[in-house]
């Protein structure tokens, strides 16, 4: 085709109409890709947040997931479950780990009705460091004022464990 | 597309901008678990550290928790009641119990003025193992010297009874 | 986590350190009781054993524990006061009581210096059986050979009341 003004025009036109489609360098409006998601879930002991009661007197019988278990503790008194829960850090990162009732930090919370501590905690700290596939062994301990055994001894039903990645 | 030299490094600056989060081995950055606490307290006779005072005379009215109350104890003179605290093992390792006043162990504490004694006890040991399940019967002794009801006879107001497993 | 090689290693270097914590059983490990202790002493009349010198004459002035006291015994001569001494079972079981001075058996020694008897002590009886809250009024009797108020007459300076209870 001989190049006239009226075909570089009409091209030119085309090119106006069509924009980037002629000019395109060329590419699909839609793509739609199945991706594959194979996510499985793991029992507390070998999870991306390992858990495990070591104490069987503090353990319940849950398997999958751990629970502490205890319907013989001692009134008016202290008792001490010592390196009672393991924490492993199955992830590929460092993480800090602590454990929150609501809002109290239970790590290292001397004399709280239930309280978590390890040798290496320093005192005020309230979170321990754990490096890949590091596990640490928390002592677990209760703190009963009362000696009436129906009165409530302010231990959670429920406790937090947290495991965070620091910034980067 | 054209592999154009500007194609090539528009690709480096996305790998220079993404750093460290595209070169990452990857890891949890959060991991929340809220996990159950079940734990309830027992009477005296039924906790862990079982404790029992067996003679009628030396017990208080408590029924939850033991308490020592006698108010007619002889002056000049010594008063044993044997078998009177029976003491049991209800966790699921072995324990060594031993008693105290403050730094003073009360355990074969041979002529003090409240004293504990075990047939089992050796001259000089000062605390008792008690298997699983186990119950030790120990006998309590007052040495009172003084014939004067009104003086003090230097017997303890509150005693610790201490179980303790042993290093594995 | 993909289970390398490297990881499965690592796991099992943990169950190695771990030794004996890992596997343990787990138990309580230390339960510390603060238990109270009440204990008051009484004068002899209504101490736990209770003891009365009923003889005016015989008794000395000290009122919170009973002394024999008397300075105009005849010599050559025997003395009886009946129903002198007050022995009263002021515990919660049956008391075998019995009087001793060193190894001499007190309680119907029929014509020793001091002796002890109770109408229903049977011939050969050394003790007496008291029920709970009762009473036995014991008379004593001091049988002097001498006719020397010089001479040592043989009566002891301290007697040793006991009061047990029976095996069950």
């Amino acid at each position: 085709m001989r190049r006239t003004r009226r075909t570089v025009l009409a091209g030119l036109g085309t090119v106006a109409i069509g924009g980037g489609t002629v000019l395109a360098t060329g590419a699909f409006d839609t793509v739609e890709a199945d991706r594959s998601v194979d996510i499985e879930t793991a029992s507390d002991d070998t999870a991306l947040l390992g858990l495990e009661i070591l104490s069987e007197t503090l353990s319940g019988a849950d398997e999958a997931v751990i629970e502490f278990d205890l319907d013989t503790l001692n009134v008016s008194a202290t008792t001490e479950f010592e390196d009672a829960l393991a924490i492993t850090n199955n992830g590929e990162r460092e993480v800090t780990v602590s454990i929150r009732d609501g809002s109290d930090e239970l790590l290292d919370a001397d004399g709280a009705p239930m309280a978590f501590d390890h040798d290496d905690l320093a005192s005020g700290e309230t979170s321990i460091e754990l490096g890949i596939e590091q596990t640490a062994k928390l002592d677990v301990s209760f703190d009963v004022t009362t000696s009436d055994p129906d009165e409530d001894i302010g231990i959670p039903e429920t406790i937090t464990i947290v495991a965070e990645t620091d910034e980067e």
